[in-house]
């Protein structure tokens, strides 16, 4: 079963109220052609559409080890995971989760492979993960993190890890070195 | 060069001008512990933020064709295209590309594996797209396509193809299957 909280990085969306265009009150309709309900404004027929957001990141590798940061922000605060945050406009994947390694983890890291793309349908969220590599050893603590560490993958923190999606790539992260195997994994989490 | 009007779907996103939650006007600023301005709201403190959107679609496969569908919508009217559109909230992108494919084409597909990962970083948008299996030949043209064709590959019309990522995927598309090798493809277009 699928612990709701616990995949939570924000509160789902919150409903639309008024219309951001021109601030009057918007109402639930079905738009003609469609067929789910969106917020539409009367006054300038604006449909605000709400779309799932794309979480970007990254497992930063070098010398058979990997990057992990231990949040220093909610939710979560206290817990590990590997460098990831929301993407932003005008960015593609690979720079988004290079953005986030930077932020996160003062780290430089060159994205080498798409490794992962699950989907969390119960919070909005798809995560994107890219195996990287780590550029160099001057990393340290973001405003975001408490701290990081490059740690063999025998030190990593099962029992303190963030988020199930964070332990469920990891998991497979894990297996694949064993087997000297890397396939791109997908799916629903 | 990219040819930005050649990538878009629907117009950028356009500002936010006032606040969705409680209608008062936003201003435009960078919130604490934040790198970026959005638009915050004085009167609730609502930030609101604004990201690239999901584009999930397919391509069926079946007896070595894939189906294509012609646009009955702008942009691109009458152009081609395998079946995506925009995701939604509370479904996996395998559902989205499932759905998509319902929609445009009234055909039941089964997901297969995950085939691209593109970003257009110019239109905000990401494109993910999956090889499926066309589960039965009980296909048409849903609302927003003019005919669907399940067609060999010799035949897709390069010319006539709606959208640079349409073209680039079935490019890769079509040299994987000269190769008899598939792998996963990825990053910006």
């Amino acid at each position: 079963m699928l612990d709701l909280l616990s995949n939570t990085h924000t509160p789902m969306l919150p409903p639309i109220n008024f219309c951001s265009q021109c601030g009057k009150g918007v109402e639930q309709k079905i738009p003609q052609g469609e067929t789910l309900p969106r917020a539409v404004c009367p006054a300038c027929q604006t449909i605000h559409y709400q779309n799932p957001k794309i979480v970007a990141g990254c497992i930063p590798e070098r010398d058979g080890k990997i990057l992990l940061c231990r949040r220093a922000i909610e939710p979560r605060h206290g817990l590990w995971t590997f460098p990831a945050g929301f993407m932003e406009l005008g960015e593609s994947t690979e720079e988004a989760a290079a953005r986030e390694t930077l932020e996160e983890a003062n780290a430089r890291v060159r994205i080498q492979t798409l490794y992962a793309l699950f989907s969390l349908p119960h919070v909005d969220q798809v995560y994107v993960v890219y195996r990287a590599i780590l550029q160099d050893l001057n990393f340290g603590p973001g405003e975001e993190s408490l701290e990081v560490q490059l740690m063999p993958i025998e030190a990593i923190p099962w029992d303190q890890l963030a988020f199930p999606v964070i332990r469920e790539t990891l998991h497979r992260y894990v297996e694949d070195t064993r087997r000297t195997q890397v396939q791109v994994h997908f799916g629903a989490i």
